[in-house]
């Protein structure tokens, strides 16, 4: 051992990544509070708590404030940062918002107790975040740009560079690579830890999805080629869809010049309470928990897959499900290869399956296709197929500027519009976001009775999630 | 990619260990031989389908002919080394067996499909395999000399070098390395396979159990140092206390140096097949299944510590838990070091109990803690603790030699007394091994009419395992 030791700095998922991967976002604050004490004395480099799927679903089936919660876990983990999702100019919600609502979000969340806003753009593209980043750095918070990490012929080691640059650039204090699909290999993480390596000289962060079996293999790897932060989720909310699991990954780089000295004694009495919590969201628990490879082989994401053959199924075309696999490919290159995740990955999978099932490609387009088309998610990093795009807009001209330029200042009329039925400018964001759900929150919260999901009932059929709309015009 | 290309092997161990660690090695031969076609098809380096716990349980519980079993599969699987599991000279029974047992099982398991014989000893005491491995090379067959990997002060790498070296001079073809509790960690793993790799010529091949959670990074290192093959489990029979999924690790290196070369898309076909056969065992599921890293902090095998807790709730003393997990290192110290497995685990842990029950060490003392410290079960590598040899035996010496030259040839004696209820050799085989449950099964035979358990009607409480006796003077 030497002086030049290198502490592996850990992410903890449980509160927010894991959950949200292996138990439809569904765990509740109060299970979360009872060892957040423990959870605080880690010295973990965050946990990630906020953010992502939870705020929907505090408001839409916890009956949770997702505000208070944010609250409560910062008062419960004083001693460590806590850390959100951030979908750039999307918040959490299925638009893009003015830049007055981006900058008040991020204002409250702040104030209300996150310490890193991990931001990401679907499109990695970097005018989609700018806002977000700049004004987390104007509340004096930490700023983690991310790269959505994907493959393709344009997706080359040089772009994903270049994205890292322009974060830093922007003033990040760290950069992510998110992958959400679990498409790194071992090997191909070495070589990007390595690019990037060379080139940003902020710290690296991996979030790699453990889908396929490689993810421990691929936090090995990017580890010893550099990369500083790693994120895991412990043990009972590992595996599967979700990430490694942290008391593995401490153990395997216990001893090691990248020792994390975290306390695997106290991290196993954490698994040993998130085992039993668990046990009382069965009826979330998905049936694919097992690793599943199938993204080496077409680089669909797993979680896409599954909408797709509950979508084909509501339509009594479950046969077409390999006609849809082998269109998702074309649909995307037609597309100019953007990444697939939330809002892309329901955008590029719905035109897949329109056209298989209406029998001619392009022969029926949603307006998610034909918005992406014009521009109004960002900017796509392949070339558009033009044919596609006069199909979808006509001649009318793409738009060349940021979507949310689009957008007039819409923080006022957002809160004229929900008067009195809001009680704070936290609430109003909960308005600009999901407005119908806020508005039923708010009812029965000022009715003094929340009417939250059971817990023992059977989950309904699961409904394919919404999608992402670009800012209307 | 050059042409000293080094292909990575791959055992697969869905047909054996893979159900004896998930599912109580209930798997039964009818859900094997659906997929066997498929799985030949592969290019394994062989499958491990027969050995271990299967030969008892086949007999005890399923009601289906160890031999007939081994008889299919080597029909079904024409192109694939079948492999099975050899406890040297306690073959797969509960004591030492006269060689002249030992030998015709070998021929008979030989004879009837079995290629590669993977032979090991609890005490890694080469005495006990060389008849074993002799009558496998006798059969031309493929004998793989196999180390019991632990942790203890006496356990160097010169040891582990020395017992390699024992096992090639002794004409094994190749040399597994056997972590049945899961301790190797990543870099432990690279010193021992670096260090190996020097000294020894023969393959070695890999058995890491994945209970930790590091297993796949075990692997991928150890693939990195020169290990030639490598143990896994097609992913619905991989993880907890099995072994790393097979399509990860054949996705983790494909593509490199070590690529196998198997058909990624062929896999995931068995994996959908062993998904759904997973389910009709659901009464044999363990509740632990997950990742569990405590093997790190005390060094005990988890499948022990499962034991040692029915054994103390059995006694309404579950509060001792923690003082008997102190007491085993003082026990193995005591009995000089032995690997942690059957049947020292259960020696060590029986006498443990006893040493924090009586309220006085070595208080009570068990038989087999006695024919332990006669040096019945073999040679300890670490020195044994007189005083408490002294408790246990007095002024008798410890033998010296291999424990089984105490043995009279017995393959005679036992054909006599089983008689005409045996039908084949192969029956006065099982007779040899299990002589009450091989009785009844004959009985079971003879009158057309099989009882196997059911696979429908809740699990009794579980036992604890039989503790394999030393030869009885
Ligand atoms: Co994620
Ligand atoms: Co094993």
């Amino acid at each position: 051992m030497t002086d030049t030791k290198k502490k592996l700095a850990i992410t903890e998922l449980a509160l927010r990544d894991g959950h949200q991967s292996l138990l439809a976002t569904r765990m509740r604050l109060d299970d979360m509070l009872p060892i957040c004490e423990k959870l605080d004395t880690i010295g973990y480099w965050s946990i990630e708590a906020w953010g992502g799927a939870t705020f929907d679903t505090c408001l839409r089936y916890l009956k949770e404030g997702p505000w208070v919660r944010l609250r409560e876990l910062n008062k419960a983990l004083p001693n460590t940062p806590i850390q959100m999702l951030l979908r750039g100019q999307n918040l959490l919600g299925y638009r893009h918002y003015a830049d007055d609502v981006v900058k008040k979000f991020v204002d409250m969340a702040a104030a209300n107790g996150v310490d890193v806003f991990r931001v990401f753009d679907a499109m990695n593209d970097l005018r989609n975040v700018r806002t977000a980043v700049n004004q987390v750095k104007a509340n004096d918070k930490h700023a983690e740009g991310t790269i959505c990490y994907t493959t393709s012929p344009v997706h080359t080691l040089e772009y994903f560079i270049d994205l890292g640059k322009g974060f830093e650039d922007m003033g990040c204090d760290t950069l992510a690579i998110k992958d959400m699909a679990g498409l790194l290999t071992p090997t191909a993480t070495r070589e990007l830890i390595l690019a990037l390596k060379q080139s940003v000289s902020i710290p690296l962060h991996l979030h790699s999805h453990a889908t396929a079996g490689v993810a421990e293999m691929v936090q090995w790897e990017a580890v010893h080629a550099g990369c500083d932060i790693i994120d895991t989720a412990i043990s009972p909310l590992a595996g599967g869809t979700s990430h490694p699991p942290t008391e593995a990954m401490v153990a395997a780089f216990a001893g090691t010049e990248y020792d994390t000295g975290l306390n695997l004694v106290a991290l196993q009495e954490i698994a040993a309470y998130f085992k039993e919590v668990r046990k009382k969201y069965a009826r979330f628990e998905s049936d694919s928990t097992g690793v599943d490879t199938r993204v080496f082989v077409n680089q669909i994401p797993g979680g896409m897959i599954s909408n797709l053959a509950n979508q084909l199924r509501d339509q009594g075309a479950q046969d077409k499900m390999d006609a849809v696999l082998d269109e998702i490919p074309r649909v995307r290159k037609d597309f100019g290869y953007p990444p697939l995740v939330t809002p892309t990955s329901q955008i590029v999978g719905t035109q897949a399956v329109l056209n298989v099932m209406s029998g001619k490609k392009y022969k029926v387009i949603t307006n998610e296709t034909r918005d992406y088309l014009k521009g109004l998610y960002g900017r796509a990093l392949g070339e558009i197929n033009e044919e596609v795009r006069k199909l979808a807009i006509g001649d009318e001209e793409p738009i060349d500027i940021r979507p949310a330029d689009l957008l007039v200042p819409e923080l006022d009329a957002l809160t004229r519009e929900v008067g009195d039925r809001a009680t704070s400018v936290e609430d109003v964001l909960s308005y600009a976001l999901f407005p119908t759900i806020a508005l039923e929150f708010f009812e029965e919260r000022a009715s003094g009775q929340f009417k939250p999901e059971s817990l023992d009932t059977p989950l309904e059929a699961s409904s394919t999630p919404e999608v992402v709309t670009a800012p209307s015009l």
